[in-house]
């Protein structure tokens, strides 16, 4: 899925938006069980801005996909970064309770100037 | 719709000034639907204050215009900055669900000195 | 899937049993995208009570199944009625928000004397 | 707006769906000013159930609309009678402060038997 | 002051109304200190619904009074009773902590048949 | 202490009148340790009303005095049932943690007719 | 463990009596691993009040023990009626998650007079 | 009403208090209606602490004064600073809906060395 | 009472030791009154910790003490820094509502090097 | 009970992972009596990440051993540090009510450069 992207309506200014997505799912690589979880997308745009529709697109190739939270959440980061080349960006996925233990993974990229 | 002001009462002082609205509503300019969002104003006064009864008016100027998250937030953000010209201001918009996504944006001014 | 049960430790004293799965996930038949939902089994058991795990597969079954709110509701209390003979089962499905709007369906059945 | 009606999947049961929409405003017919408000729909089907893309539609109707609390909810419920006949319905509408007073209106409908 | 009513939309059908105000204040009659709640009013109407603008105007009047919490909660009950002749009406105040202890008053009307 | 009571200002009608205090403590008659509660009133006055004041005096009794829960509990509301023989009277009383378990205790009285 | 009991001190009157534990721990009789639970008891007392200290250390019995939710729920309303012969006993048991899966159980008993 | 002060107990470190009263009350000078808000002082005393009962009767001075958000937040300020000439102080007022908007006004004094 | 303590058992490394008690209580030097509140100690231990089970019974010296909400969050801080001469620590006082107003206490002390 | 851990798939990035378990128990050295605490791993992979069901396997470790609040919180840290090597890592212990107090343990390692 390709993620679509728009202009930046205000490229003169460094500010911070926010994408929460409580319905994410994929698939744990170890037991073949749906993993669930929110993942929040923050970033300061540069040139561009996430279209929100093709977003919630691309979160749904997870869907049937086997990956680590750890691997889900740089990979996020990774793809979001190549689609719109932000100033700054953050991932932070949160994930239900698994054996009694819940988790939360944050993965941070910083444009170098 | 003119937004008023009047005169800061403690202009000897940097201090804060917060207005929330729960009760803000725009068009999305892709799909003719409406969006419903919370916005709030933070800023540190100059010589004028923002006039409550006008800012809730300008706020109704939104109802019918269609207008991205992005756009409408640096929009307010432009509007007061030039309505009160003040020492710092920052915007907050949080918008409801749209396709299991909910979205916050925050854009900063700060007068050069 | 079939849904395994065991013998009812107290067969001889009306208690209640609630199971609650905050992970569903079905397809929407008219969009073919996606629904999050939060299934509750609320039961009184007759000779019978329904084995956790089983259960957790069961729910599995519907992650690529095209069905209405309305339909699943129904479906599931359907086949756990079939599964282990209750005196009393509710089922209450708790779904994401679609179009602006979250939805809750609350089915029941009650054993004939 | 019609509202679009889907058969009932179950009708040899009672059973209970509720559609909450956090995001209705209407307009005062007093002041001409906005209001919002969170509109809920419970009700227990008959033959038929309430599509929920025509009822989001069917809201926006009230947009622009000068009508009291009292007189939408009972339109509502009246409409939505009209259109699903159910078995019993109830409308809750819960509107923001105005003058320092917050409001709820719950209208109920049962059908003769 | 006087209540103000309007012609209720829907005499036909029995249905609850209800306003809530949290910044009502009046006196204490034996410390002359003020006491500040939230006054509810919960009613089904007959054949008047309360004006809101006239309700606040009339909650205006009790901030110098003197005034018991549970008379002030019984003469609201009386003066509403009486503006509107509702079918049913409760008034619920809350009142903040007085040495330690907060306090809840409810009192309830019937319309005889 | 004695409990001071003022004439019911609408003894024409049943209303409930709540009184809660977050800050009872008495001690434990085993171990001689101060246990701590929150002590909720509930009642609907018959001729007299408790005064405020007096309330918080009598419960100041309790802080060196050893007594278990269940008859403090029991003891407030025969205490406070002789101070103004309501129609009708609860007292709940709700304790903080000991050896991990918390305790709620109520105690309710109906005047016989 | 033996369950000590103390004489009820207001036996001319039914109330109610909660004791609430979040620190109830089982072993699972599948897998082997802890189950964690809270366990609520909630009685009116006959002739005989539970000893608090003595109902910890029964929970503790159950540390090691390998046992279902359903029978672990009945197990213990079984053993505190013996104990106390209450007028009336509700056990209530909350489970953390397993299997992205939470569960409640609720057993109750009624003296027969 | 003058403030009054006692002498600090620990001049010799710097450490906050903090009082917050959710029940102050003035009157918007534009409408003549009351506004309600909480005001928190939180401050680090120099020689002298702020005496909390005639803190409570200075708030009262305000009950049926005409002032704008903006300047009571600073006049409060102001006023409290000449009494107790503090380290810092802040002082952070909260107010109810107005228009759909409620707002929070903060401002801060620090003591030039 | 002495507060008694033990060897860290980790002196190597900074770290964050926090214990609350929501079960305080000492009495008003003005009125007489009890005064109720919750007590935080938060600190960084140097060679010694403080042992649970005597802070328990030194905050029970204050049970009958005058002493004002200030000097006792001082005399606090002074005591467990005597007690146990930590690296950090922070002491947190929360009081409940006394005329309306509600109060915190934060003093810190930090070892010199 | 070894800790096991995989590759981490961004080694060349600093991230945050975070696992939080609620069902941690221990047993008290003084009392013998278990104590139940959350555990939370915040931590910053360096070449390896944990593994969650092996971290599980080794928190039951301590099932029935008796060891003090710091003791555990800076043993698990030590332990988790030996067996991944990370960046940096904090262990968060909060502790259920003893005596009424809780407690709350924060230990941090940073790895030198």
């Amino acid at each position: 899925m390709t993620i679509e992207t728009f202009q930046n309506p205000a490229p003169h200014r460094d500010y911070e938006i926010n994408h929460t997505n409580p319905e994410f799912t994929s698939v744990c690589p170890m037991t073949g069980l749906p993993d669930f979880g929110t993942i929040t997308v923050k970033y300061v745009p540069d040139e561009l801005c996430i279209e929100l529709k093709s977003l919630k697109y691309y979160y749904l190739d997870f869907r049937n996909k086997g990956i680590f939270y750890e691997a889900v959440t740089n990979k996020i980061l990774d793809d979001l970064v190549e689609a719109c080349s932000p100033r700054e960006m953050e991932i932070i996925s949160s994930w239900g309770v698994r054996g009694g233990i819940s988790s939360v993974i944050k993965a941070t990229y910083k444009k170098e100037k």
